[in-house]
Parts: structure tokens; C-alpha cells; sequence
């Protein structure tokens, strides 16, 4: 194991470069490398450096465009439709969030969804910029296929995370990121690497028979929706992945459902189009578009503060308020440095070498 | 077991006269008839007649106001705050959503939070107004504490619903409406009178040790949010029951979490709050602040069809869209008549008998 800890100033650095150099101008360069980096610091590492090698990757079969021209297609007062010409999905994102929150500056609150884009990393990321207008911030955003709905096997919904950031005033933020589904993906291949079983409630069978082994998905097995079985709920969690996917694209115009284009080059094209590439959906709202901000602020101080001081059950230390766990590992990443895996730290040295920069 | 089977329309005239000699105006009364009847033909009995006594009750404590004057106390082009002075939940919900409509005709969008309201029925109904104009309907309610945070023992949060309606071509609207709990407090009722157990991963006990009581909750227990337990996920499941409390108190005004009022008037008044009443939240958002509507509605009806169409796991005959067993339960009730519980038509006969009204 390399015990070698990056600064996140220089993660950042590096992965500007490489994006720089596959043609992509300054500004979006950046925007990748802030919302991988981002994702480093909030201990969310399956969306960070990780993805610098796929997203090269898909970027050299041509699936993605550095140089996109992206565009806002439609629009109202409160409402946009932007289509991100086969971006990096940071280009896409960052563009869309911003004009959320200018529409919500104007009219009180801005939607926008957004087409023809690709994988854009941690959802939070978009959210968490309205924090700093006084706004509510919302993203969502729909993924490749691996989710089947409650009584089915098919796979045709993405882990679709939804998340949503809401301002404080001496509190931090309350900030919610979370797939709608029971684990992450990349909690299979970690438990399958380790020869490890998974509890049931995770995956199931190509036949629909509860699962515990993690490498189901390769054997036409999929994943479960939040609940895990019918009687625990998982068509209350099939309607949040559905509505995560229904927003994210008939709004917008992207693929949905079965019909999202995979996020890494390993994967095929799908030969069946029902929209422009992966799609996703942001809002802001101005919080005094309802009451006077520092009401609001101070009124989600007090919610914060209650909850925080909610009893514990036995055995644990205190209850959670969303966006804690990842605000202590900033903390600690930023005191400390980041670690990376040995593969990642090899394949970035690969992209250096091929790239003829320094990492 | 009574076998009379009523007309929708006789209960719907039977509950706006109960409601109209409370002293409710003809428009207020006919709109909780319309609610509580939806959910009986929805097959949502907890939330339907049954309610009229609970209400009754509430009425009689002087906690619901039946000639309320609901106002709109602050609002910008695409959002609004909607006082509604005590009255029942249905009055402040049709004026918060036909207001949430009208925004959405105009900017694109409408954001409307309520507070100083009461229990409003199913959620569904409002989000379902939205519709007929072609825009996608949301509600959301918090609701009285019964529900643990992650790794808590405290009933600080509702079993919060959310309601999404998507409007279609051909097919009928995708209609999702869902506690953010595995189950309804309703279902533990029923299992604790047949004197059943019920699964782990609904309920815990007053140390947060996982239980199958159904009756736990009186003896300090509490309900478990959706996931069941950290493993499965339930930390997500606590961030959306928890971003509906938030939506509906800290915008409007209402109480959160554990200071949200009892909907029945057995349990006392709190002594604490931090706002007024119970909290709504209501969106609508115009098909065509994104694209042509029948683009939209078009791309709907294939989204449905495409999910309706997917493998059913084995033994399963079918894969639902959301809001098709409440689209059968109609159609049936409709048909045969409402089939009401003893107990609920010996309510139902005592209210009537002290309005000097016929049932």
C-alpha cells in the first residue's frame, strides 16, 4: 500500500491538466476537477479520482465531446432545457445549476434539466452551490441501467441519486446525497474482490430469488430498490428511482430508464435511442422567496440543533444529520491529504505518461 | 360484517353536510368530501372515512377551525406562503395548489408552502390537480412524530408522504404517492388487533433494538424510516422523510419534526412549537416550460409502456406503473359500491345522530 497523501490543491492541478489537455478549455477543465476532487474530500471516492481513467477512457472512443457547444434549448421565467452536446457532464452541470440559481434570483425559484450529457459526478456537488445565494439547491440525475423495478427483473433503472442542500445560519448545512438505492455499486465489487457475501436485500437473481452474492449483476442478476423486498417497502423506493429517472429525462429530453448510455467505455453503445445521452435535473430556491432569510436560516439552525440532540440508540454515540460524515472527512482530508489506491495512482500514471504531463 | 355497499356520491353528500353544520362554507366542505372519498376509491380507507370522526373529534376540541381565513402571506412570481388559520388540512391544500397551478401558467413553475393547516387526506389528490392542465403535480405533508432518525430512539419524524403525478398521453398519468416509511402506522394497528407479529425492519424499541411488536409504539418504541436499518440503507431513507419536514415547516412556517400537532384529539396539544400547525408543500410545474406537451406526454406514455412491459420476476404476473392499483380500486369501487368497516358506519351513525343528520 502507497502511504503517499495528496493535497487536494495538487489532485486538482493534475486533473485540470489532463482534461486541458484532451482539448477542454480552462473553464470546464476546472469544473472537473473540482467536482472529482470534491467527491475525494467528502469521502465519496467511487465518484473521484477513480473516474479520471473512464471518463479519458470514454473520451477516446468519442462518446464524449471536450469541446462541446452547450446550449440552453427552451425557456420560461422559471425554467430552462439545456443540452450539453456530449459534455464532460461537469460542463453540463455546472452550467445548469448556475442558471437555476439566476432564474431563482429572478422569479423566486429556477428548474432546469439537462440532455445530452454524461456522467457528472457527486449530485451534492450542484446542489451545495445554491447554499451560498441563500437558496435551496436540488440535483438529480439518472444513470446506466442496473436497478430492476419491485417485481421485476429487468434491468431498467440506475442507482439515481437525489440530492438536496438547504442553507443554515451558524449550523452548517443540512446537505442529503444519497442513491436511491440500498448500496452503491461500488459496494458489490468491493465485497466480491473480498470473496465476501452481501446481505440479502441488495441484489437478486436473474430469476427475481434474493441474492447475497455481489457478483449476481454479471449472471443477469440487478439490483433492488430502497426497501429491498415488496413488504419492506421497495416500491416506495421504485417510485423515488422513478421519478429521479422521469425528471431527469422526458423533461429534458434524454434517454431514460433502459436507455441510458453507459458511463464507462467497457460498456457498449445501446443500439435503442429514447432521448440525447444521460440527463439531469436541478432546482433552486431562494429562501426568501418565502420568508425573510435569516428567519429560514435560523429556523433550520433549530432544526439542526434538535436533531442533533435526538437520543441515541444503544450502542451508538449520536444521531446524524445529513452532510456530517462527509463534513468531518473534509476536514480530515484537507488536515491530512487524500489517499489514493495503488490501481488508481497506476492508472493515472499511465494517463501521464500518454499525455506527456507529470503526476 | 355489514355487506352494504355505498355510492360515492352519498358518502360525498353525507360528509359535506356533517362538514357544512360544523359551520364550513359550502366550497370547504365539498373539498374534504372530495379528498376523504378519493382515498376511499383509491383504496386508501386509512385516510377516508374513517377520518370523519378524527376530524369531528378535533373540530370539538376547538383545535380546527371550520371558517377559517386562509390567506396568502407572502408571495414572489413562482412561489408563495399560505396561512391557513387552523382550518382542515383540504382547505389549505386545494387553495395551496390551485395557487401552485396558477404560478406554474404563468412562470413555468408554482411553489406553495402552507402551515397553520391540519391533516389533509392523501396527498395524491393535490399533486393530481395538476393534470388537467398539463403540468406535473407534487405534494408533500409532514405529519406527527412516530418515526426514529438513523441510530435514534426519538420519534421526531412523520411518516411523511411524497406524491408525484406525471401527466401522459394514452396512458393514464403515472401517479406516485408513498409514506417514507416501510409501512403505514395504519398496517402495525391492524397486525396488533389480529395479534399478529410483524417483519423486522418496521419498528424498534425504546433502546432501538429491532422488534416485531406491533404495539411497541405505546410502549415507547418507534417506527423505523425506509431501509429498515443502516445496512439496508434506512440513513437514506431518513433524508427524504426529513427533506419532506423540512419543505413543509421551514419554508411555510409550520412545525417540524417532533412539534408537528397530533391529528387526533386524544393526544394532547404540545406545549412547545416552532411554528404553526401542520406544514404542506405543494409544486406544479407546466409540461411546456420544458418542451412541446405533447412531446412531453408522448415520451410519458412510452416511458409507461416501456416499464409496464418489463420481465415479471418469477411468479409475478405483472410490473407496475405507480398509481395503477389505485387506478383498478376506482374503477371497482366505482362499479360495486364502498364497502365501509362496522365500526366506521357505527361512527359514522353517532355523528349523525348528534348533527341531527341522516346516514
Amino acid at each position: 500500500m502507497n502511504d503517499r497523501r495528496y493535497r487536494p490543491e495538487e489532485l486538482h492541478g493534475f486533473v485540470s491538466e489532463v482534461f486541458r489537455k484532451l482539448g477542454c478549455n480552462e473553464a470546464d477543465a476546472a469544473a472537473v476537477a473540482d467536482v472529482l476532487i470534491a467527491a475525494e474530500l467528502r469521502d465519496h471516492a467511487s465518484h473521484g479520482m477513480i473516474r479520471v481513467k473512464e471518463y479519458y477512457e470514454l473520451w477516446k472512443t468519442g462518446r464524449v465531446n471536450a469541446t462541446p457547444e452547450v446550449k440552453v434549448v427552451h425557456e420560461t421565467p422559471s425554467t430552462a432545457v439545456v443540452d450539453g452536446d456530449r459534455c464532460f457532464g461537469m460542463v453540463a452541470g455546472m452550467k445548469s445549476m448556475k442558471l437555476a440559481i439566476e432564474k431563482a434570483a429572478a422569479t423566486g425559484t429556477g428548474w432546469v434539466a439537462a440532455r445530452n450529457s454524461n456522467h457528472f459526478g457527486i449530485a451534492g456537488y450542484y446542489a451545495m452551490m445554491a447554499l451560498e445565494h441563500d437558496m435551496v439547491g436540488i440535483c438529480l440525475t439518472n444513470a446506466n441501467p442496473l436497478v430492476a423495478p419491485t417485481w421485476s427483473v429487468s434491468r431498467y433503472l440506475g442507482t439515481n441519486p437525489v440530492a438536496v442542500a438547504v442553507p443554515a445560519m451558524n449550523e452548517p448545512a443540512f446537505v442529503a446525497d444519497f442513491a436511491t438505492t440500498p448500496i452503491a455499486r461500488g459496494k458489490l465489487a468491493v465485497a466480491e474482490k473480498k470473496g465476501e457475501k452481501v446481505p440479502l436485500g441488495f441484489v437478486q437473481d436473474a430469476d427475481g430469488v434474493p441474492s447475497d452474492e455481489p457478483g449476481i449483476l454479471r449472471q443477469g442478476g440487478s439490483m433492488l430498490t430502497l426497501g429491498g423486498d415488496r413488504i419492506h417497502g421497495s416500491h416506495k423506493g421504485y417510485c423515488m428511482t422513478a421519478i429521479v429517472d422521469i425528471f431527469c429525462s422526458v423533461f429534458g429530453g434524454a434517454n431514460f430508464g433502459p436507455f441510458v448510455p453507459p458511463s464507462v467505455a467497457y460498456l457498449p453503445v445501446l443500439e435503442t435511442k429514447t432521448g440525447e445521452g444521460t440527463g439531469h435535473f436541478f432546482g433552486a430556491m431562494r429562501v426568501d422567496a418565502f420568508r425573510p432569510a435569516s428567519e429560514f436560516k435560523e429556523k433550520m439552525d433549530e432544526w439542526i440543533t434538535t436533531f442533533r440532540n435526538a437520543t441515541p440508540a444503544k450502542g451508538q454515540e449520536k444521531v446524524l444529520i445529513p452532510g456530517d460524515p462527509e463534513r468531518e472527512s473534509e476536514k480530515r482530508y484537507r488536515r491530512d491529504g487524500i489517499k489514493l489506491v495503488p490501481a488508481v495512482v497506476d492508472d493515472l500514471n499511465g494517463i501521464a505518461a500518454e499525455l506527456k504531463l507529470n503526476f
